[in-house]
């Protein structure tokens, strides 16, 4: 294989695929990327087993080939190149030459022969998205992904098409909160499989999306999901498990409705926490009417508290909440009020902008 | 104590002596800030036991008085209080209340009494260093200094008056580098004691000095160093220790000299150890009449090499260095010609803009 590629091209590639790959590998081919080069581009491609990402760049090829070298010390290479230089690859037997202006490197190679892929065939189903969607979707459920690995079921974002709906619902909890978003279903995904993306896979999704506008090509079938954005195609296997039915957990009679500006709302909750060590993140809502007092107490530091102005005619309450977990949620709220229907102090809490909106989330509350 | 402030002044202030604070701390006062309100200021000072930072800040004050409370947590608050908003601190008992728009803390104190206070007077010694001077003395020394705790002489900056000169020297090292600045002595420095300022007071007086112009009022004995910076205060305990005879070090009969651009050496080695694993950090120089070649060798992934033009004129020669060392040497020179006298392989090799620099550098060759 040899091939004279832009630096700037090749740097952004890589930028991609690298970052599929674990910076720790027991086997040694998994910590490199794929390198092929024909007609007049280069593919690259990295795995980790469970994702794979495979990306094209415009190349000059001399002579068509592959191999496979680091994917980090190519990387790390490249960004070091100063900008604006062409960069040959020349490889041959066990090894890759990288050279650019007056550097010259010499790669170790493995065969390309040795190197796993997922294919990505056997997908039944497929839709579009607009980017920006993709992003609602995912910024709206991922923080409440949980991380406890036993739980593997809950390690990603599940999405499905209710039947006989008209939406497809992303959703997502670690057993303290929940996310759901519901966009219209797009055409192609009716029927579609109830399937977990994993956490890995929606934050590589995540960061593709960072630099591109227009449409998202997704195809599927119950056991992989692949995601075309722009040059780079990401192919996952999903979470073989299967979600627990989580709309038992969303309330429906809460009688306690609170308004409340989320940004106001917000900027209390940080304040006060900031009396709190690490550990004891809990803040206290004292609702009366027209009026929530924020509290948090430090047994080490002392007290905070601040009044923030609120739309409240129900009785006089108290609950407690993870003040990172709330946070978390105004954080996603885009609209200058948000609905908090509380029950009591040891009930689900529902908290969304409207009746109408697309997201809606569930926090558990916390002893105070 | 009642005083009010306001937050962007209170803010810088704190910042300034926060810093000082250890995060952990097994005297519990040493967490603390000392408040003080006296006339139309506030005085907030911090201490580790070695090194005691004073900063007075504008204040309105209504009832004069002090107290201390945690440094890290009054930091935190006032970082999160809006920009532009009046702060209240107001103590009684064991309790300072900070108020500011309708936000409220409580926050728990420890007598003012029982905390410790580093004495700034018996200081025979003083003079004024510019700013810009000091920041100089700081940057082209303190990344030699030691941070092995045992050779706890080589754990700051050693600063002499050399008897019957006229200069001041800063001098660090580690035993692998060295590095020297000499500037004309200021009046008041003469026969002033040899002095180790150490690692964390430099660090503190370097942070101020980014946000400070004009001069700097320095007062020293042989145990204690005092640098006066705008509105703060700095007194630090220092090293008790003898520094090492470093002149026995610096080289004065290399015969083979190298003169290259600081900055395309800098950037050829940091090219090749990209290819380096994090622990082989070594750089081979190849020199040959007229230009130097870079080269690594990774066991694991490889080679790399670059040439780099230059003027050299004597025989050919091979020499290693740690490139984070040579870099951090590079770093420093401001000019585009460097000179480097070599003598062989292994002995020390000095660097220097010109033989009228202020500055100068030791570097010890490694095996490659």
């Amino acid at each position: 294989m040899k091939l004279v590629v832009e630096r700037a091209t090749l740097l952004r590639a890589l930028g991609h695929v690298q970052s599929v790959v674990e910076r720790r590998n027991t086997i040694p081919i998994l910590s490199n990327v794929l390198l092929s080069a024909d007609g007049q581009s280069m593919k690259l491609m990295a795995t980790d087993l469970d994702l794979q990402i495979v990306e094209e760049a415009p190349a000059a090829v001399e002579t068509p080939g592959a191999t496979t070298v680091s994917a980090h010390t190519l990387f790390d290479i490249v960004r070091k190149i100063p900008d604006g230089a062409q960069v040959t690859l020349d490889s041959s037997g066990s090894r890759m030459a990288v050279t650019a202006g007056r550097a010259r490197f010499q790669l170790q190679t493995l065969p390309r022969e040795d190197f796993p892929v997922i294919g990505e065939s056997d997908l039944p189903v497929g839709f579009r998205l607009p980017a920006e969607t993709l992003v609602t979707l995912i910024d709206k459920t991922r923080f409440a992904i949980s991380t406890e690995e036993t739980r593997y079921y809950l390690n990603g974002i599940f999405i499905h098409a209710p039947a006989g709906g008209s939406t497809l619902r992303a959703v997502a909890t670690d057993g303290h909160r929940l996310a759901r978003v519901e966009i219209p279903l797009p055409e192609g995904a009716g029927g579609m499989p109830d399937i977990i993306i994993p956490r890995k896979c929606v934050s590589e999704v995540r960061k593709l999306l960072d630099e591109r506008d227009g449409e998202v090509e997704i195809a599927l079938s119950a056991a992989k999901i692949r995601f075309a954005i722009g040059q780079a195609v990401l192919t996952s296997k999903l979470i073989d498990g299967t979600f627990p039915d989580y709309s038992r957990v969303i309330p429906t009679a809460n009688d306690k409705l609170l308004k409340i500006d989320p940004a106001t709302l917000a900027e209390g909750v940080d304040r006060v926490t900031a009396i709190a060590s690490e550990k004891t993140r809990a803040v206290k809502l004292s609702l009366d009417r027209d009026r929530v007092t924020l509290s948090v107490t430090s047994p080490e530091n002392g007290t905070a508290s601040e009044d923030v102005p609120a739309d409240y005619s129900s009785g006089s309450f108290e609950v407690g909440f993870n003040s990172r977990y709330l946070l978390d949620i105004l954080g996603q709220v885009e609209g200058d009020l948000v609905e908090v229907h509380m029950a009591d102090a040891a009930a689900p809490t529902l908290i969304r902008e409207t009746e109408d909106s697309e997201a809606l989330y569930v926090l558990m509350p916390m002893r105070v």
